[in-house]
């Protein structure tokens, strides 16, 4: 059994209402239960959180490292850009991730073409909307127990 | 009657004791009771607050959204430049908002040129010091009742 | 009292005919006689000119120096992000201005990203449409009797 | 029928004497007189007029939307690669235009590779000298009646 | 019952062969097979393809339009990051599709960090290896049938 | 009498069905044997060839050279913006030739500003759709007797 | 006697454990806990403070100003990079600082070139791991009393 | 005997006033007589002009070319860094032409530091003030007789 | 004995009668009899292939490695610049190769400049000509048996 | 005991004379005697140069490695920015290096943003004038015998 | 009277012989001889110096300060364009230069348009050939006394 | 019978000792006699020479030319990227020569991606280490008497 955590960026609390054409119709609660039955009947025990600070991301990937967390499935939403903090976090506790974005990043602002993420984690799934989050799962799942 | 916010952003707070030659004399508090003041005897309900962390003034722009609040004033101060994460939660909660900074932002460093906000604004006011946030409170008033 | 004057560059005539979705329905002559009537509510003096020609608007630079003018109001429109020209006349003068843009030319096109004048004016006011005119006004009344 | 004007920009009224390699031997009288005789054989009206000025061009684009001209042949020479000024004359009256150039630009000066014309035009007709014109005059003709 | 192409870029003959570590383990011919079976199993017709050549593969898309595929799984390998062509093929079907890549490109070279693809795409999946493509066809058949 | 040859690129073969706002709704086919009519009524010989493979293109071009074309119409459409290798056959063999691309290049992607023929061309003519084919044939034509 | 303030910045709390290859072997507290003996025993007082938040640090250079401190050694970490709103507070309370980074920045990624600190520094002092604070604190020693 | 012109760009008519640490303290009134004075004693007729217009000077330099003009001794003041226009008038006359600046441009704003002449002059004198004028004089002059 | 193989890319089957002062006067079968007979009589194997087609010339790389190929001398002409493909086609293959370029590509247009293959090269000739390729076949003779 | 050898690139040798506000008052031999004092007092060794000459840089470095010099404090001026050569005899004799640079390059002209040297030094000490040669010293010291 | 010196940079020893077109024809010994004899005839000393060697030319500067030379004429060749320690050595010795360039560097190799020494100096004669030194005597001669 | 120079840049009188497994295990001496005597046995006379300064290999370079020599090999090490002065040396006296790299610079650091001399050699050679030299002397030779 494995112990997995989501982690969700910035204004992500806001899904379902904020732009549904970029990010689809879903809450991220909705998203997250499905989630965890999926992660539970395949016996791993998968948890979620989201925080709009970039300090508080910090702090929960170093908590993730204290409580032995194997997989991380992370969105950094606008933090994906900008944020040589968070990036520095996930390597120093050195746990495998999945970056994944709900909208398809590149056909967005040439802002939104830079991640601090993706050369550094397992693999990343972009454009998917909430439906992303199940591949990850998925792959992490396969990964595992291949 | 409409409902106003002011956000202020990063270090806004030392007004009028920081660099005066850029940012003016007046503490922000003198600078806001005018504003609300002036707001008051339009009619309208005008509130302001300050933060100096990125999440914290997401997390602000948030509640202004569920608090019904139909105008922003933003200075994103030093975010202005850097703050991919507070451009999405304007967006996101879609309220309009005039930006507004003291300085002459032009004049200085190169990294201040690039603005996250200005082209998601209803318009930017810059240079004026204190006296902008009354220019953008104007403009605001002015819109709502042509 | 004081002389203002309200230069404004290449196009203008065509206010309230031109694609009135970036520059309002108002007529440049509506506007700026809403402009007068103000000033002259305040105890000041404000005429208006326009011109297609940069030469042309060299020349009513160095006239309005040898006519006394204490305060311009400046929209370069085109010429914002090409004319060194006229940048060089504002500075040679060095009467103080305000920079006013009717469209939100942070959400335009990226040659109109550069200006020549903002970091030499007094302040800067974009994307208000015909009203940014007046801000630019209140902003110089307040100027001159804070 | 319809009424086409050629506004042609600075320095072209030297044609048949300057530069014959790159701009060919036929003057512009001679040149402008060919597409008045094609033009009228196919029963339309054509005009045609040469400027230095910037200014003097906006001025013709102009009096060519209140005068009722129905398409332009366009050759803003120099102008091409730094007149934001014109384009936006061109934009603000919507007269469709052929945007035409006498030499082969392509294989020029690095500084003639951008056009503020180019993506707001018909068409672009490049390279062909004197006869450019007479290409450009063909398109409109076809498109008025193909 | 939807039909599925899968279409494999140029070198990916040499899976299983190639840098294994970059590209794992398994040849082309195990993964295709896998994926048949799954899409069977789902009620999906699924076929796939191999090219080395840019025209090749612009025809294999033209193909894929005349005789109805729903979906294409599209790994363009080498040529994602230099064939204009084939992006114009695949816009010109208008046939949805999910891009595959099987090394994690974002911690490669700088030249293998810009996609014609991706802004076109339902959305894009990399750095897996061989299960990329079994996580597009999920993503695909959850599409189908949500 | 002269030998003509119009080299069609790849995609121009779904001409009509395909993005017909951009490309307009003639095919390729109706087009081509317009200008054979034309070509023929002037005492000249037309033929056409389209091509998705750059290889393809490049044997194309050695032929012509060996089978004494005189003139080449080229619309290269993708290639336009990568193919080095097609841009040296047509300098190898020095057939003059016109340049021509159906949509508007210019108000497109920033990638489909850059062309590797334009500067080697006899002239470019770009935006008029199926029509621009016609024009560039009656600049061969004026050409080969003024 | 001088007040000194150490200020250290994201994921520094992780010291000793995270990449010993790049940041050292020796645990923040080890290597605070040496500065405090040495200061003491140069008749000053050091204190030190760690924070993961941009506006954590902010509060807390804020609070160095209305608390005295006359220096301070500041390891922006990560926040070196991106955060333009740390460095207008460092301006604005106008606190004299030493900037350290532990790892050798200079052989790093490219993103981690540019420092918003340097070139408001008194001095930097980079690739040392540990002793870099110590040489630091040597610096403000000896500038206190030449 | 030569025919030397001075062509005097935009503002220059303002010498001797405006900003006299970049420009000198003497009026363009009495340098000019200096110049026409020594030309007189060598035995050549100078003559001089200022326009603040674009399309003013390529009417002038068009006029030199008609009127045998023999030199040019050239200050294009701002518009040397935006005027291909000019330029292009340059050539197209074939005038031999001194280029002159009286301020040290190469310490001045970044873009100040492009001319669109200085590659198609005989020579170029830059940061003398005044004097800058008689030293393309002498130079003209030991060239016409060496 | 070693098996070399030389593979040449596009346009290469014109040398001799293309542009000879850039690619010398020899046709390419003469050179490549030359090499022949060289490689015979230092008792290897030399074989050669052309082609016009990127597709094509991967496919020649992939036959070479089931046919034992020990050494390539490569001339990827105008792909040189373009061919990611071409370049992982020789890495997942693994043979070692020498580049050759016939013409002094560091004198040529600036897309000449960039190479895909040179960083993965064994060395680089590069301006001899068809010389060139006699002396890559040199330092392979020479690497055999030193 | 260690070998120290101090290396001083051009210009030092005015230090004290040339502009003390960005290198301070001490002349060199000033310094280095501090410095061969307090190494004494360590027990090493510490001698100096000073070359204005980039190869006589080169040609130390090179007697430093035969005459078994330890470590180097390496100060290499204006050759920071711009000598391959140096940094290549650095990296060729392999003796670790502090690099210190009196002035705070940071805050000064862009092109002194670049180091040759920074990526291969042990660490970097920069703007603390001459007693960064001490810092230097003390950081060897230290690391000989922690 | 003043000591004015000469410092010819590298390869300007060839003078007369090296490509004339882009130097002239006459040697430097001739030309400098007719500056002694200018200077002298004005009353003051004028000497004259050449060097190959960077550091040579450091040393060079150095000694005129220590000589008491009041103004150089300073022709840096190829080392305008790369040297920041050469230009160091004039910044601190602080003697007041003309820049000479004897040939039209802007119409040469884009690494040309970059000069070290144009921000700092006096001002810049280019493109006069060896005439260039004698328009720079004077302008000295005529600062002297005006 | 020719005469032929070698001139071996900074650094490679370490040849041999210096990182290995960029520039191989032979001296630089072992390297030249072979070219000594080879040069020899063709009947020509091959000398070498070694310089670490720039103004030394100048003037090497010049005295080639005074000495008759018909031939260089020039290996310009680290100058190559950073070397004007020796450029403009080369071409001065017009020996024609070959560009000899020892290690395969084209997998180094960006900066060493340029070269100085590449444009105006009669060819390149880089990857070979010592080999490269004997290849360059056998173009050489070749070229000679073909």
């Amino acid at each position: 059994m494995a112990k997995i955590l989501v982690i969700n960026g910035p204004n992500l609390n806001l899904l379902g209402s904020r732009e549904p054409q970029q990010y689809g119709h879903r809450t991220l609660q909705e998203i997250m239960e499905d989630l965890e039955r999926f992660a539970g009947a395949c016996g791993h025990e998968l948890t979620h959180t989201q925080n709009n600070s970039e300090g508080g991301l910090v702090d929960t990937v170093h908590r993730a490292a204290s409580e032995g967390i194997d997989y991380i499935i992370l969105n950094p939403a606008g933090y994906t850009h900008t944020s040589i903090v968070l990036r520095d976090a996930m390597i120093a506790v050195g746990i495998p991730f999945v970056e994944v974005h709900l909208s398809l990043v590149h056909a967005r602002e040439p802002f939104r073409q830079k991640s601090y993420f993706s050369d550094v984690a397992i693999g990343v799934i972009t454009g998917f909307q909430g439906e992303g989050y199940m591949l990850a799962l998925q792959a992490i799942v396969n990964r595992i127990e291949p």
